[in-house]
């Protein structure tokens, strides 16, 4: 079947990164022009070889466009949104998708009034570091997870303009963070019971510099995810803990270990280590027979990639693999973290 | 002057460890004999080459003892404490001093009461990753710490036997957890505001087989405090992170980190990386002439050792370096940590 016409909205970090790599023909998908607001951006786009658009009308009105890429700031992907979904044109849009869960229903319900597709790029869905700790959850390899922390940790602060102000959407819970807790609420399938969390404003900014969150789910699994951005030092990607033994893994590189139990421990004849000035039969090592580390391997994506799902959609009415209720729900934990945290207390869920 | 002859209430893996090395001649206390209701244990002591008594009562009624160290299970501390004080023996208590802070009101007033020393062996004051981690607090190499997290983990589960009961004061809280909240309200000098917690019961014992609390203080200071028995792989002793930088201490063996900032971060020259499947400035690590990083090194306690401390006390009517009034606040602590992981609130403390 025919091709999906894009055009990119936004030739900023994503908008380029999207137009000149992940929108690929071999999905059925191709970029046939630029539009920014920017004129230094579309020129860019031209050197690289964009067709560009200098009106956002001029985009909608073009009959050859099918579906457009929103990459712009965050406050505005509502408006583009329905603007677009409005002239008939299908939607992808950047994280976060919105500002709150209001604007998200809003777009929605357009979206379903004309009939067109909207989804949105949870990209890290298909991570390797995510897919491996996913993999370990469904396979049970070290036994039922019940504890998964979910880590990123940077020292640059929060790079850019618009990600510094409220107004436009900034802030790491809404940038970081949506992937984060994305992929947590992909994984676990069980209703988050409460939520906790603390925001950061090391650099003084007005939107959080990073956060933490500590959620409970209905099936017994715990959950850290946290963001940071003035972290000189990194504590593990991820770190998870199952009946049967835990895993790390420490980097983007998929450095880490897997250790799985696999005898039973002998409390009798357990050797006292010294730690600090004391000993210490309870954190001594377990016997070496007790344990095995298993390397981490890579583990393929048991769905489709982001834009061949996206031209499924559109032309063979298949299930969208990242689906507007589960964004949704995101945007909704997002919004509760946002008040544990301003409530410094625990909040109920769902 | 004098020596303090001590006996040891409690010959287990504690007693045994003040008897045969941490009561030393050369602090000016010494051991003179060891009680155990255990007969068998006795026989270890004998073993071991000390006098031995076969009751509390011929402990108590001999005039040669002046100090007794109590290292039972944690329900029996308040009963054999308040023996010994009123016989004017002075006591040196194992943690956790008690089951609950009205214990501990008890056994004070009775130090009181017979103008006798009753001082807790908080040994891991002494501790070298804490010693290392209370100077960067205090000399701020790395800038003031605003978050300090302090964990230790193992895969033994709790071992011995009183340990899992909650009437002998078992669990986690009350064992590592003791320790590990003792050092962090001895660094840091501000009041806890909010305690959150949540307690594990992996073992399914009736008892906690760990837990995760955080504390936020006065001073701005955040503090994740955590224990797990059921950790396959750890997460490092300490991270903290300073407004000039973080450090983390990975292990025992003091491996680890500190990285300092030392020039300003460019943020628009920050090369993004590639991570999972997406780009990042904002995880990008920093420039390499933006930080330095630093070894670990040892450092001093600068307070005296507990056991001469104790003898300066006794003798000289010394400042106490683990003040009672430090343990209750700890007891106090831990309380809360109880009461906010039962409710799952987050509760006011101070």
């Amino acid at each position: 079947m025919e091709k999906i016409n894009f055009v990119v909205i936004g030739y900023g970090g994503m908008g380029g990164y999207h137009a000149r790599e992940l929108i690929q023909e071999k999905d059925g998908v191709q970029v046939i022009g630029v539009y920014d607001i920017d004129e230094k951006r579309l020129e860019v786009a031209k050197n690289d070889n964009f067709k560009t658009y200098d009106t956002l009308e001029s985009v909608l009105n073009d009959k050859s466009v099918e579906a457009v890429l929103i990459a712009t700031p965050n406050d505005s992907h509502k408006e583009l949104a329905i603007a677009a979904l409005k002239a008939g044109k299908h939607v992808v849009c950047e994280k976060p998708v919105m500002m709150d869960t209001k604007e998200l229903e809003e777009v929605i319900a357009v979206a379903k009034l004309e009939h067109k597709t909207f989804m949105v790029h949870q990209n890290r869905r298909w991570d390797n570091d995510f897919l491996i700790i996913r993999d370990l959850y469904e396979t049970k390899q070290i036994g039922d997870l019940f504890q998964i922390e979910s880590r990123v940790q940077g020292a640059n602060g929060i790079p850019g303009d618009w990600r510094h102000m409220k107004q436009h959407g900034g802030g790491m819970l809404l940038d970081w963070g949506v992937h984060l807790l994305d992929q947590m609420l992909f994984m676990v399938d069980s209703p988050v019971k409460t939520v906790a969390a603390d925001l950061s404003f090391v650099l003084g900014d007005e939107v959080d510099d990073g956060f933490i969150s500590y959620l409970t789910f209905g099936n017994g699994v715990k959950a850290i995810v946290e963001v940071g951005t003035t972290n000189f030092v990194k504590l593990p990607r991820w770190y998870v803990r199952g009946f049967e033994g835990g895993a790390v893994i420490s980097d983007w590189d998929l450095s880490g270990e897997i250790v799985k139990q696999t005898g039973i421990i002998d409390h009798h004849n357990l050797v006292p280590i010294q730690a600090g000035q004391g000993l210490t039969k309870t954190m001594a090592p377990p016997s070496e027979d007790a344990t095995t580390t298993l390397p981490i391997k890579e583990v393929a994506a048991d769905f489709d990639n982001f834009y061949h799902n996206f031209y499924d959609v559109v032309r063979n009415n298949a299930e969208p693999i990242v689906k507007n209720e589960e964004v949704y729900r995101v945007l909704r934990l997002i919004e509760a973290i946002f008040e544990a945290a301003e409530k410094q207390q625990v909040i109920e869920f769902e």
